[in-house]
């Protein structure tokens, strides 16, 4: 039997499965945490996914996804924020070495948007756009069945589009992207500062609300909380025009944390977008759709890649 | 002999030349006016072909560049504003069938990438941005080797990204596009402004200044010309920055009349750019360059679209 490792990389936690070729259920999977007393990291990765290794079946190739920026040529992940240390670290050839078997990287949100296009709210299509909100804002774009990676595996940081040339700072430092505008941080960080000017609201009993609080009063009809989650949509609405102009999908995918609002972050999306886009072309066809692998997505992505480079 | 014919379709004039296969010097090139009295502009596009139709040689394919935007799919250009009855044209097939030999469609932006990339000033590059600034902005994006396209044709117009939300007018009807704040036409009226608000400028002696009297006056030091000419360049930079986190190129190619400007543009572009990328490796042995094939690029990505078809 032929089958394929894995690997989904956390900042608290590792998995790793082993899948049949041909199938999305594994063999064998496992996980624990990315940090413990017995050795680093990476010891731990390669000790993960040695305990997955099929004792009776050939692995034909292994697919990581990493949280943090990676080449896809050279296999090296540039940095992951969550993971001190590991900076240029040439990851895809640390495990092929040590398994003696093909292996390819591939940064979570891109992996994620290859999970949803090979098996999940994406399956069929040729051109997708995934979006996934939550602390931050990542993507992944499938062109023509195929990643966009660019030269250095950097493309489709759509996170880091500026949206509002003097909006509020970005986690990279940069000035209204929309990571900054739309992201879970920035819907937590909009309601705190409306709430410290004095905007009533059924927020101001929870410390330090959340994208997740902010969501729920939104369902209660809070005010504030309304205009949170409508702003965030917004923005989110004026980018994906953006993006639409630039990719042109047959189907957008809302991933994360934050596309769990529904409606009341969707509607304001659609709104924003039909507003911004320049021609109804765009539209025609174009499906606006909820991501449905959940915390499986990064997972299902490396299967998926680990299947690209063995063909 | 093999040969390809490739055929560029402006709103004042239509280009045919044939090739042999391999080489960049045509066997025969005609041009012609795209109106005239004897035909539409299909029948004249169509006898032009004809006129360039090598006698004892085949014709292995027709690559077509047009003025608008196109489904690379369907072989429908869906629209060219200058030549008025040309909407949801089978232009593919009706050369096709005319001709019996196998056709493609591309815009023309998307051509000149492709031209730029096979023959110009991108050759060996996988990964390339081009943008052409004239009238308006148009782009092409190479990705991995292959024209980034989208679903219908409709990706990589992005000189319809939003730069500054509430910025002047677009063409298109949207606010604060790329086009609206960088192309030559925003330069000329961003001009016409600061006269009209009796800004001093040795361009007041000369009546609707263009982009092209602009830079001119640039290049001679008048302050509010330079101004117009930092200005259109910055924008433009912050919109490359946004396009190297979309796309990740090795090369960034800018056509078009105004990139001719030179250095008084493309320094501030040059500095925009890297204020508002995020990380440097977006930077890393990227190129900057100008067009190589001017007026060709149009009809020789048209050639390289007619090669790429015929494999």
């Amino acid at each position: 039997m032929d089958t394929y490792i894995a690997v989904d990389v956390g900042g608290t936690q590792l998995r790793a499965a082993c899948y049949p070729q041909g199938e999305t259920k594994p063999l064998l999977q496992k996980r624990t945490s990315t940090f413990g007393k017995d050795g680093t990291p990476v010891d731990r990765l390669l000790d993960l996914i040695a305990t997955v290794w099929p004792d009776h079946a050939t692995v034909k190739s292994i697919g990581v996804a990493v949280p943090g920026p990676t080449n896809h040529k050279s296999g090296i992940l540039y940095r992951a924020p969550n993971i001190p240390g590991w900076e240029n670290l040439p990851l895809a050839q640390i495990v092929q070495s040590r398994f003696n078997t093909r292996t390819a990287l591939g940064n979570d949100a891109n992996m994620a948007a290859m999970g949803e296009w090979r098996f999940g709210s994406a399956r069929g299509h040729q051109n997708v756009l995934y979006l996934t909100i939550s602390t931050g804002i990542g993507a992944g774009v499938i062109n023509d069945d195929r990643l966009v990676l660019g030269q250095n595996g950097l493309a489709t940081e759509l996170g880091h589009i500026t949206v509002l040339p003097d909006g509020p700072l970005c986690g990279c430092g940069a000035r209204g992207h929309l990571e900054a505008l739309a992201s879970g941080t920035a819907i937590a960080r909009y309601a705190a500062e409306q709430l410290a000017q004095g905007v009533p609201s059924s927020l101001s009993i929870t410390p330090n609300p959340s994208a997740r609080d902010v969501g729920l009063a939104a369902e209660q009809g809070d005010p504030l909380a309304l205009e949170a989650i409508t702003r965030a949509g917004r923005y989110l609405g004026y980018a994906i025009a953006d993006f639409l102009h630039a990719f042109n999908p047959s189907i957008v995918v809302l991933g994360g944390g934050v596309s769990q609002t529904g409606p009341l972050l969707i509607e304001p999306v659609r709104q924003a977008m039909t507003e911004r886009v320049m021609s109804p072309e765009y539209l025609h066809g174009l499906a606006i759709t909820t991501a449905a692998l959940g915390d499986n997505a990064g997972l299902m992505g490396a299967l998926a890649l680990a299947e690209s480079i063995s063909k």
